[in-house]
């Protein structure tokens, strides 16, 4: 048993709260255990200028971390400037989120989302993912109520969790303490076909095997199916 | 009566909420209305490097806020780096919770205080004094409890309150829409008694007579008892 | 009396010379003491971006600080960026010159006012206020007489006076040993219809009663009537 | 069959010249296809500041790519800042090439590895990798001849190579042209005993089955054993 | 004689390979012993904005040195922004190769060349300038095939050499270790028919006279006639 | 005659006054016709951390201009960063003054010079030299009148001045119009034995013979005479 006595396989609670941030057209707070990520989405009612011509829209995202979230304070990215993991994690999150639409059909608009950690307790990226999936949908059905798009597009229902080999043992959504333990890292993002979007696996020590990441991506496609079941 | 019909006198409802970041030692969650701020206090065992055998502490401070904060969405500070106002209010902060106590009572440490605004409705930068000054009784305490200082100092406890006048009448705590329409606009940071810290008064569109000064003045004087009384 | 054997309400000598950069629109070097600061204003024939459509025109300011204009030598902001110090200042130096003319009447221009100190000795803020409105009164006659605008716009004539409580006595335009002992420190921008701009009133060491903020603006008021009397 | 009349599952031509930095204690040009990237390990004879007291070593990389290494010229990062691409890449690199020795057995050495792309031709984060890897076995090397380490350190072999899925078709090496139309993309950093280091598998522009992902594993790790028997 | 046994006035091998950057309009790897830095001439449809409507074309060149292109690893100006002595090299080649061309016989074009120091043994600027001069020569036929400019302008050839004085004898095209000794540092842009682009002559550790830098000037006129002969 | 009937071999007038900026341990104002550079002269008591060990002193400076010292307003630096000239210019000013004196003698001190164009018309690098050196002198009294260098070291002094060609003419001492019509430039910095410290000579707009190089090269060396009989 885990030192929060969940299964090897088990996901922790999560919940989501709609209207955090009341001026954002999608705004969505997510806790997964303690981590918790306020998500909001803008909508811009034109694309970036990268793709004028191009007859299509656009999803963008920005990821920060406030200072406090985390066991030592960090320091202020506005002070510091962007980590190069906070690059690399915004990419993630926006590309994972361009799968749920195709573009072409979202017509001229660009869609940010801000993924902001308020705490911090492993699998933030996860998170941010599928917190921010929920506020594009909601995004999205705010443009089409407001007529700033003529019909709801199809949506693919995206959703992230994070895996891993702690001690030998491989497990699902490790929360910092076993994150900070783990042998290999492995995080998944699945849509609600059980596609993959991404797949991002690390070794932490030591180098493992193809058998090894292959029971991590079976907790992971277990453990996605469980939050579309939940949330969407 | 105003949009909300609160009295010209009357203080938005208030309420702190502590632990929001468990991670820290002080933390307060404060709303004044929609206006939200995450104040959280880090405390550090040694002085800045400024005040290197001066035998005191410090208390600093840095204010941020969310990009979708705000009715439009703002830039992101970690990627345009800071603004002027940022500066501005995060000195302005960091100068009233100074008067809280003796540093050198405080000995050697240093308290970080963040203030990171979720939601915005006017007035974050009296939010974030007021919320932060319970942050930093909190955090204080929690030395005490864990041996990283000897007794409990005396604290001043601090709150603060905006002002204006609007359409020529003297308002206290004013939200964004009466904020963007004031002619005067005053920001009172005060202490339990009745002592102030520190004041600024800025005429928006018009320059104001001293009478005006002083009738704003009365209305946060009276706006503070009311916050004393409920959350010191 | 005052280490310069000066009564409290007694302003330091003040002097302006114009025509010290002949390129500008309008130039002012003011001394107030041994604090001299060089006023430039730039015209430009149009208003900025975020005016676009609003038939108006706008006055912003820049502030900056030779390196050895102090005791001992700060760094070159060219290098290390601005400091939050400075942003304050000019914020409050382009706020209080907006105040001398009705916008609109300025049609679509831009008067861009650098304040550069060349020496200090306290009351820099102030110095580049007061002579910076004087130099905007310049460039505004030269506009005028260049036929970049029609008629002289009516102007409001602005100046600012340091005041602060020392060993417990309020004093009117401090020095920099009076300034850096100061137990209150409140600058004030007044008008010459005895209005005021902006009253910024700060703590330097423990809280003042209303009072004692009411004795310093007394001081200041008579202050700037000197200096109305002597410079407009 | 491929533009270039590859088979699938087949490599670019490798080559690997060794000195042509001569300053550095390890240099590697490699080129696949024409894709060249010149890896340099500089050794420094400390470990850096967050390891000390932690009696290990270190391994860390930068990456940069000249502006016309590609088609249309880039800008210069020295000019406009590190993109994200860049600091996930360099982050990627480092880890990788840290699972080549254990660390402890480096001591308290940091080795810095530069991979610089001359000429881009798709795969230049994979190029990197398995060139900066025989660089840093040089290095090694270098500091054992030099006594600046007591005895070689086992070494585990690491390379790393492209794969992805193109007009429905599991393609190994992608070049350029394949790359920018790739449907799915996978890297795949390998060691010598078969084992994974790190796998990145993203969706271009549609989500990928499993047993897809199944089928660029196993080219990659026939593409590996092949840069194994070349370079090693 | 010098430690590679060369003649005062002798040059280095140089050698020059076209083509090492295949998608840029001019490419050229120039070798002075052992310093190579390799040119890249982007050829642009337009002029910079400054010289919009001046009916004319530009040059404009950047510098780049690999972090181990030195004995010691430098910073990678990615990461630490560029330095003083980058910004004076990047200004003087463009200074320099501004002079082969008439720029109004460029027509509407802006040339970008980049040089990039792959190794450096002394003289980097000088081998970047004539190495970029044979780019853009490159570069512009390009344009004449590619119908880009309708007819080859005429072209200044230029060259340029490092001469110094070294324990009191004056040198031809220094290596490293001879110009980290030098007493005067001389660098000489020439063309083909005998005129001076550019002199840039700096006492290093003691003033010179006269005489000596005429002596200097003797020698890179032999110098860059050698270079003319051999590239042009 | 030139447009202010000077001869072609005079110089403008030049005149210097000494502790406009009271607080630096040397000062001096210097006008060269109308540009005006304020140089500043700060003393530490340390070599700079790259010569730890090494016994002896340095000599740095830092050259800026006011925004509006030039006919149309510049950005401000502390805004916009240090362009390319002026890191060229202080790397230029820093390297002349370091000829003055030897740098053993000087002891473990720092002398950081500041050159600030107040006005600019012409020549400003030039002025700065000349300025800063007798600044550097009256800085080295002060440290011996105050025991912190134990007695007056030999000084070499240092001046500069412009010439250029303008017209086919070679002039002395170009302001603004002419330099900004030259078709050569060329500054010379000199000491007062006649030797050269500095040779900066560009073609502006066509390539120059030697004998018209050696033709400035003797209005220089006549201006410079001047220079130091006016100032030294």
């Amino acid at each position: 048993m885990r030192q929060d006595n969940r299964a090897t396989d088990a996901l922790r609670p999560v919940q989501v709260d709609f209207g955090f941030q009341p001026h954002a057209e999608g705004s969505v707070l997510i806790s997964m255990g303690d981590t918790r990520v306020l998500c909001a989405v803008t909508v811009e009612d034109r694309a970036p200028p990268f793709l004028l011509g191009r007859e299509q829209g656009w999803i963008t995202a920005e990821y920060g971390m406030l200072p406090r979230a985390t066991h030592s304070r960090g320091r202020r990215e506005a002070m510091s400037g962007i980590t190069g993991r906070t690059h690399e994690i915004q990419r993630l999150i926006g590309r994972s989120l361009r799968m749920m639409v195709d573009l072409k059909q979202l017509g001229p608009h660009t869609l940010r989302v801000d993924c902001d950690v308020l705490n911090a307790d492993g699998g933030t990226r996860c998170a941010s993912i599928t917190g921010a999936a929920l506020a594009v949908r909601e995004a999205i059905g705010h443009m089409v109520a407001n007529k700033r798009l003529a019909s709801m597009p199809e949506l693919l229902p995206v959703a992230a969790v994070s895996t891993g080999i702690v001690q030998g043992k491989a497990l699902l959504d490790l929360d910092y303490s076993e994150d900070s333990n783990a042998e290999v890292d492995a995080n998944f993002v699945i849509c609600a076909d059980g596609r993959w979007i991404e797949v991002q696996s690390t070794a932490e020590g030591t180098p493992f095997a193809p058998a090894q990441f292959n029971a991590l991506a079976e907790l992971a496609t277990a453990g996605v199916e469980q939050l579309f079941a939940k949330l969407w």
